[in-house]
């Protein structure tokens, strides 16, 4: 199970024109900022990523203000894990579940999640916060993952999850931002 | 398989507004109605959980009324396991396979039969018994449970498993519920 | 991979009223014909069950004339496996692999199947020739079955995966009967 | 992962009159030839069956051209891997990964893909890549290899995951490629 202090969160290249090609991409957004600030809200480490930001535009401005304390890491990989500086990053906050959003789905979701498995760490897919232009693409890319390894949870699910308790201090903050 | 023997029935938190809010609310209650009546003829163990009730409202009265014999167990933490009570009465029971219904499917159901089979029980969905205010999240929530050791099951499929052949004293009693 | 030394056909219950009360109970019956001539143009043994058939009344005439060299297993209770005569014969063909149609597909086709898995027979379903009264019965069931081991197959799939060779002296038989 | 050294593709069956008749036929052909462009561009080396070509027809035309170098490999046989010649050249190239594509999903592919698994090689669906006459027999066919250890993919998931990196020499071809 999922708690607070095991856990961080990924945000993968909501960026550019391509952050409003993918299917639902408004929703993408908007739950995207619920799932930020939840994981805000509980203290949880957020690492974020882009892809070659200079050609294709930088994260969606939504986003990127939630997080003015946080450096985006650019990658030409599709991979985050093969970009030195992320890999640093994730290591130095010693987590081993990793909640992953962003886009697109079945390329950079898909390869980033893949590297994970393979070096033991936990990987959770928020299936409301995922997205590829195609939704086929999408589908059958959680599929694949969930196949090899990887968890499927949605925004509500895992923020009940590290809350646990309605007692938790932040229970009313998390409910708040659900609604 | 499951048998009358060694398996009890698990009630989450079919209360108060929320109750009316799921998804194919009234056929919730009417099938967990089944599932109740059908399990008492066939004199499995009851377990029966609400979540903060003096907050979010008590059981249904379609449900509590058939149980005037049990006590439901109040909790606080989304998960029954993590209640001292639950657990207690659980163990005193000596059942493995716990069929499970109730809502919602993505919170306290899952945290539930998570925590279940972290324990080395035999956890058994009850598909139609099931829900979530959306019925998306109560689709990864069973897809989730499942690829993590769950059984699925629906209520006829589970009565005529427990009955096993149709000569079964309460063979006609079960009929007559499902009918 | 199946072949036609290892390998056998059960069929479940297609009797009385039942078998028109099924989803798709037309096709249901055109298609377990179908299989069943594939089956015996290919020479493999044919088990044949019904459920109490006194009262829920016989196999359908239209796949009863196929076998008139089989009698029929009469059973009570729900899973073949639970009868005598079932196992005996069963057990006499010396095959490992079953090819299993019939109705209703979370009841008696599970309970069957469920057994047979656990007796460490393969066990495969042939989706186009099970039913439920409802859909979404059948489809919890296969899902379920898989999930426990059961291979999931079509008539067509596994009429070509017996011949493996265009080559094989009934291939043209094969084909006259899925065209 | 699947990377440009240890990945080859198979092309099964696109030939005769069948090619036109799968569902969703043109789109088949014109998504294998992008998947044929792409594996050219990446230098994997193309394997490439016909189903009795002097009864069923030989491969389409698009398709054929683009491989003036390759000789395509007859077979009786349903599975590719019982046929000698295709044997000899797929051990010749030593790869272990295998893209798949062609048709039909339940039939060749299928029983070409299932050998393949059961000589441990690494088997790669390429989803919008694969047909068959009924979109359902197809959907069976692909869950049925997932289940016993087959991948999923589609054609943009695994060109980049080839890629690797957006500064691969040949990332603007197969950019061009996929639009």
């Amino acid at each position: 199970m999922l708690n607070t202090s095991n856990c961080g969160l990924i945000v993968i290249d909501i960026q550019g024109k391509l952050a409003h090609k993918v299917a639902n991409s408004s929703e993408l957004i908007a739950n995207t900022r619920t799932l930020i600030l939840g994981c805000q809200a509980l203290k949880l480490p957020i690492l974020w990523l882009e892809q070659t930001p200079d050609k294709l535009g930088i994260t969606v401005k939504e986003l990127a203000q939630l997080m003015p304390f946080e450096q985006p890491i650019a990658k030409t990989t599709f991979s985050g894990c093969a970009n030195h500086t992320f890999m640093q990053r994730l290591r130095h906050t010693n987590k081993c579940h990793w909640l992953i959003c962003g886009i697109e789905a079945h390329i950079c979701v898909y390869q980033t999640a893949s590297d994970l498995l393979a070096l033991n760490f936990n990987v959770v897919l928020i299936d409301d916060a995922i997205s590829s232009r195609s939704a086929s693409h999408k589908a059958l890319a959680l599929q694949k993952l969930q196949h090899n390894g990887a968890q499927l949870s949605n925004i509500e699910m895992c923020l009940y999850e590290l809350l646990a308790d309605s007692l938790h201090p932040e229970f009313r903050t998390i409910l708040q931002l659900i609604k």
